[in-house]
């Protein structure tokens, strides 16, 4: 795979020249168009030591608009990166919309390196590729552009160009013990890194090697690449119209998940009473250890308008000290959110460990009121279910628990509570013109629901199906699952 | 000061409750006021240890709607926080319009605990909290409330207090060496929070004192203050008519700062290019420096259209390795910096220790193109010099080091760059209608500049005024003050 890059390509410099003047001012032209359009574009520089990368990047940030791209070097993590998933650092600074973003280092680090100090075996190696295949091919559908770039040398050459740059004072520097234990594996980390371009070279996000021996041939084919790729996607948008969004409201089965739910189910009062105070008392002290144990629970509450989510939050709060919990009220995303990829708004509250998250409404919006709605397009929403699922299968992975609610009250009792609200002074503000118009739609909720629950309730994050006809029947059976949740991961 | 919250007030259970049911009903409602409204709120809980301020603040988030609450409890700083100026975890949690957040530790936390501890003398705190009247002064002016209570008991129910948990099997967790250390210290402490309390108690921002042995007495007081303030600002803000931003056309002074340049200075291009080449390898040995001792620099360019900033902060990056340094260049505000006070959205941007960060246009818009173009009341730009100056000394005391350029081109080198532009396609891009219509306002322009100049020009962070009707002149000079700046910061 590599041999390509070692047949000696060169430019001389009036070729160099010439060429440079043309393809800058086209870079600055696309660049200006991708301003407007609707994708952004991640480049990765990756590849062997000594091969001049940040040289490389800068002369690109020189040729092109550097207000409109960000470097990232991703250098050691911070703390507040090692307390989240290993992902997280590359999602909270993805670029939005018309800008661009290089990464250094990026999410091949890692998993290579790892494989080549055999901290990993190849399965696991494997496992880490698919993921990134998945999160790449994520990108492509937001609108990411997704362009990778492995610099390639030769072992001679290499050796040769470390022992250069050492010998200069000026470049002394930038070799250091790590270039040199990184060169003694050299052979290692062509294998590895070999193995990880082939799986994760894909059409929508392929591999471009570089043959770096060159500073020239270097610079321009990077640059070409680069001006290609955007100058393609942009043409592609031109042309395209607009994927409609479009509503949809699927029926429910007749006998399905949530019909089969027994929602005569009650709780008397007094028991309710008595029940509260032990699960409080036990919440308490479980999520204390929780915080000693540095970690952490997700708690996503899903279901109807006036199905008791706020008031069985506020039960579960209750429990918790107030400097370890967050409720997010997931409403319309704000603009800095509108131009990301869906899921980073979620990203982007992760807590940090030994703390307890909760999502008044969540992710599943997605397949949820944005499907019935059309607030995206079909495509969007069908994705969600395996983007979500990686999702959630990453952050357990890193020890959050998630845990999911989805309380269920049927269309009669809705009812009841709305016009209930209606009477009341302090709950009118409770109930808009909103609430009675998705009442038309709670079949398609209801089918939606029973959708999103079979394809996303998995081992690590569970779908727990609360009837809450009854509130107290449903908070009762709210603060169990905490309660036994907690204990599972406690016990880990 | 502290006495009178030594006199025993209680309040027996059926008063507590039936009051509770009115306050909480109307917290709701001033919640839902405040959600739409301009302002946000930020509640210190403050005070002496063992007064059950996490069990208070529980109480409150229960009663009042979570979702528009967050809590933090700003326990030690991670190292992002630390590679940052002290406030700016402040900053970056700082909440949106209609939203509340809880500090239970604040910027009172150190100060404090670092003068009982003689980390600090007299005179570094009267400094600290001058420090923080000004930020709350600031924060008030940019619409938040700002609500702050002190929970007080005598240093014998302290005493009894921690005894009482210590002997309580569920409690016992609670009490630590830290807390008996600063029992040790009450006297100390209660005299160094009253000078704090006394120092930064004002019309807009007072302190409250609570009398926190009684839980009822406790709780009712402060969910009555935050429901009084609350109520009493939400009515102010409906009847006061909204101020009317205005442009500000000010004439420049015949004989300034600005008319002082001499706008014929030049440089050859021989000269130029040897100039460069020094300069280049220069920066980039001493930004290599910076990264491993650990300092940083924030370069800020401002002055006409077409004045060349773009060209020079080009020059300078090319000569910094591109994982060290991030160009923001600023434009109009996301919707997320726009509910926010007017710095937030330049703190967020300070980068961690080792970087340079460049910024095309900055903070000063406020006093520049706002004020001119009436994007903001009189009040607000004219308390923006001093709100400005604090922010960069608090930047430069942490050790970063400001330098600030202002490129100035006459009107008549303008005209000609302006239609150069118009003639030249690889230029025209830049060129706007707005930049015909800013050229009528050129006056205006330079008397707010001068005025800006001489108001923000500090010795820690300094305007370097560059003739910039020769861009080789201007660039070179740039790269210069760069250079020395740099030196002087690796010297200290």
């Amino acid at each position: 795979m590599f041999e390509a890059a070692e047949v000696g390509n060169t430019i001389d410099k009036a070729t160099y020249k010439k060429a440079a003047v043309k393809i800058r001012e086209a870079l600055l032209n696309v660049q200006r168009e991708l301003a407007g359009s609707k994708h952004s574009v991640v480049v990765i520089v990756a590849g062997v030591e000594g091969t001049g990368k940040p040289e490389l990047v800068n002369l690109l940030l020189e040729w092109m608009d550097a207000r409109g791209i960000e470097t990232h070097s991703m250098w050691n993590p911070s703390d507040e990166e090692r307390e989240r998933p290993p992902y997280w650092r590359f999602w909270r600074v993805l670029p939005p919309r018309g800008r661009m973003a290089v990464f250094f280092d990026s999410w091949y680090t890692s998993p290579i390196i790892n494989r080549v100090f055999k901290r990993t075996d190849q399965a696991e190696f494997d496992q880490e590729l698919s993921d990134i295949a998945d999160f790449e091919e994520m990108l492509v559908r937001e609108n990411v552009i997704v362009l990778k770039f492995w610099m390639h040398v030769s072992k001679s050459f290499q050796k040769m160009r470390l022992k250069e740059l050492e010998a200069d004072k000026r470049t002394r520097w930038r070799v250091n013990k790590t270039d040199w234990q990184y060169f003694d594996k050299y052979d290692s980390f062509r294998e590895s890194s070999e193995h990880a371009l082939r799986k994760t070279s894909t059409s929508e996000a392929p591999w471009h090697i570089v043959e770096a021996s060159d500073e020239r041939y270097r610079t321009l084919t990077v640059a070409k690449t680069i001006l290609e790729t955007l100058s393609k996607k942009m043409e592609q948008s031109r042309g395209q119209p607009a994927i409609k969004a479009q509503p949809d409201r699927p029926k429910p089965a007749r006998r399905n998940l949530i019909s089969h739910l027994d929602n005569a189910l009650k709780l008397g009062a007094k028991e309710y009473g008595g029940e509260l105070d032990r699960l409080y008392e036990k919440i308490n002290r479980l999520t204390r250890k929780l915080y000693e144990k540095r970690r952490s629970l997700i708690c996503v509450f899903e279901g109807p308008d006036a199905a008791g989510k706020g008031g069985a939050i506020r039960r579960l709060i209750g429990a918790i000290d107030a400097r370890q919990y967050t409720v997010h009220s997931v409403a319309a995303p704000t603009d800095e959110e509108r131009v990301r990829p869906y899921l980073w708004r979620f990203w982007r509250n992760i807590p940090r460990l030994g703390r307890v998250t909760i999502f008044d409404r969540s992710w599943y919006g997605r397949v949820l009121v944005e499907r019935i709605e059309g607030f995206c397009a079909p495509e969007d929403w069908k994705r969600a279910y395996s983007e979500i699922n990686a999702f959630e299968e990453q952050v357990a992975r890193f020890g959050i628990h998630v845990v999911k609610f989805w309380l269920d009250v049927t269309a009669d009792e809705q009812l009841r509570r709305f016009n209930d609200r209606e009477i009341t002074p302090y709950k009118q503000y409770k109930l808009t013109e909103e609430d009675w118009r998705n009442r038309e739609k709670f079949d398609a909720y209801t089918a939606a629901a029973c959708d999103m629950i079979e394809k996303t309730s998995t081992e690590v994050a569970p779908w727990i199906l609360v009837e809450a006809n009854d509130k107290y029947w449903a908070r009762i059976k709210i603060l169990k699952t905490v309660c036994k949740t907690l204990e599972k991961t406690l016990e880990e």
